[in-house]
């Protein structure tokens, strides 16, 4: 196998922790001797074990004279919770290091690099990068604008409805989409409701797919004047998003009002869309304004990533282009 | 060649038609010699001439133990504008005829293939049968319903706006999806708009592609109160589409009291969707009250057939799933 093909691998495996490890990364690694995996490990819910401590204690002897594909540059400033693992594989004798990204961590921004190389190391860098970012979006995001990556997801008709206009919406869409929607609720950290959807539903906003049940998010209240119900938490306004440092990946599920707060804000970077083949007509509407003072404006902001079809409905991913 | 790929150019040639031959079909004829295409026809302007006259007078003498590809069974009724297909072609001596679809007009229906037969030519029907009926959907829904075919064509944003609340929506799609709209004008006999739109845009509704102008449709206004302005015609309402006997394909392009008023009529046969990767907030929407009493009532109503990115924006076909 290529060095790409054991990236993608290792990052599949930091996809086991995604939506779990925040305030870490959720990173993946695989230790390769002689074309064999002797090691493999994820970030543990809280951000601990590292996986390159939990792929390392897997292989034990078997790491001497391995490759190690790391999704993230191996961190290189020890904490209170663990030692550093760029000098821990260094003295574990690996060969050879190949990694996607550098960690842009202050603490660590090359310098975890710049020590397996030091130690003798040959160290290959950039391989599966864009799969690597996308997958560590949230930390990414945490790190750059100091706020997770925030997703809003909307289920709509194919003429743009959530609800009819007494409010029904149970379904609009089918089992494969919610069932989709359920697994992208076990990869994020956080979900939030507006008070009017909290008031209205009730949502439990818990996975609800066998295997997958104790991955539920926190859960998270959008309201200017409501106390924390038991179990939530309260968000005074979409700018408070900042304040959320226990959070890679948040996920918005509505409703109008909550969705085009975070729109008119630009706090949005992900659309996660599910469109039925149903026709509503005077129903209820996925946004409200969302500050638009141009059509020309509305243009350019959002690019598809990527389409699907679960059962007769379309799912669609759109990433906000920034800069 | 198989018979199904002469089929397929045969209902290609009939496509050229489309749009132009009402109340007649638009129909494609080739014939074919040992492997050699000696005479191609599709139904012409107005109806006449036949594309099976077409095809013969091309190929005269060289059509005798030909193969006849026809989308369309030959018709067996002479009329005033012309003698009968099916004893013509009879007469020049084809060996074989491929028929793809039974013509439903009560003056045909079989009569034509069994003439051919009862001549000693050997007859084939049935193939590409799905694709003929798509080809010429506008006749067989005249024919089946005493009306049109109706597509309802929409441009949206990705939350399903047509507009900006101040009417802006120039434009929400780009240039490959309105190069693809005006094309699908020309495909249609008639093109019709409400009165709210007609006031406030002043449509042209042409065909706006170089090569395609003179297949502008006829122009059709939805209105119970107005006189037809010069070069239009008046609907009163709705059902009245049952008196356009010189319409087979009808387009609907707006606005959304008339797209709502055939929804909830159930008298849209197509829907042909737009969709640009944008998104507008507090917008005009698509539609208004389609007399949808349950959600459940608006599943299973539609099918997709055909998507298609145009540029950033997605077009989507949906055919009305009937009985
Ligand atoms: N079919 C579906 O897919 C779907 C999905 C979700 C929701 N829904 C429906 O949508 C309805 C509720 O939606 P909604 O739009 O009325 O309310 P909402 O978005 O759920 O909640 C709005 C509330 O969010 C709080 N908020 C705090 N800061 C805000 C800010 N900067 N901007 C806006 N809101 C802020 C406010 O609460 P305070 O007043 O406490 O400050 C506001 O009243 C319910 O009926 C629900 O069932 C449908
Ligand atoms: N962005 C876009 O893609 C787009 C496309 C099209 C239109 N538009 C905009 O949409 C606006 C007009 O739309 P609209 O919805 O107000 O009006 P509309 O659908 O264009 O016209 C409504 C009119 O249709 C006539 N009508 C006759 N029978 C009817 C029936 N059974 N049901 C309903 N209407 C019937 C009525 O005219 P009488 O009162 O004379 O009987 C009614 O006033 C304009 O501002 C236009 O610019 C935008």
């Amino acid at each position: 196998m290529s060095d790409r093909r054991w990236m993608a691998a290792a990052i599949a495996l930091g996809e086991r922790g995604r939506g779990r490890t925040a305030p870490n990364p959720n990173v993946g690694c695989i230790l390769v001797r002689d074309g064999r995996v002797v090691g493999r490990g994820w970030t543990q819910p809280g951000g601990r074990p590292h996986a390159e401590a939990m792929a390392l204690a897997q292989a034990g002897e078997a790491a001497r004279g391995a490759t190690a594909y790391v999704s993230l540059e191996p961190c290189a400033h020890p904490s209170p919770r663990g030692p550093a693992c760029a000098p821990t594989l260094a003295k574990t004798g690996i060969a050879r290091a190949v990694i996607a990204l550098t960690d842009p961590d202050p603490r660590t921004n090359g310098r975890g690099i710049a020590l397996l190389r030091d130690s003798g190391i040959e160290v290959v860098s950039g391989i599966g990068a864009a799969e690597a970012r996308a997958s560590m979006s949230g930390f990414l995001s945490r790190i750059a604008l100091n706020r997770p990556q925030v997703t809003l997801k909307l289920a709509t008709s194919l003429d743009g409805c959530i609800a009819r206009a007494n409010g029904e919406s149970r379904w609009i869409t089918g089992a494969p989409a919610r069932a989709h929607a359920h697994l992208e609720r076990a990869r994020h950290d956080a979900i939030l409701v507006g008070r009017g959807t909290f008031e209205a539903d009730r949502p439990q906003l818990d996975v609800r797919l066998e295997g997958l049940r104790d991955r539920s998010p926190q859960r998270l209240l959008l309201s200017g004047t409501v106390a924390p119900p038991p179990g939530w938490r309260v968000l005074p306004d979409p700018a408070a998003v900042v304040g959320l440092e226990q959070t890679n990946h948040l996920l918005i599920e509505g409703g109008a009002k909550t969705a085009s707060a975070f729109l008119a804000a630009d706090l949005v970077d992900r659309m996660l869309l599910y469109r039925a083949p149903i026709l509503i007509g005077d129903g209820r509407h996925a946004l409200g304004d969302i500050g638009l003072a141009h059509l020309a404006d509305a243009h350019g902001r959002w690019r598809l990533t990527d389409t699907r079809m679960l059962g007769s409905d379309r799912m669609e991913s759109y990433e906000r282009v920034r800069g």
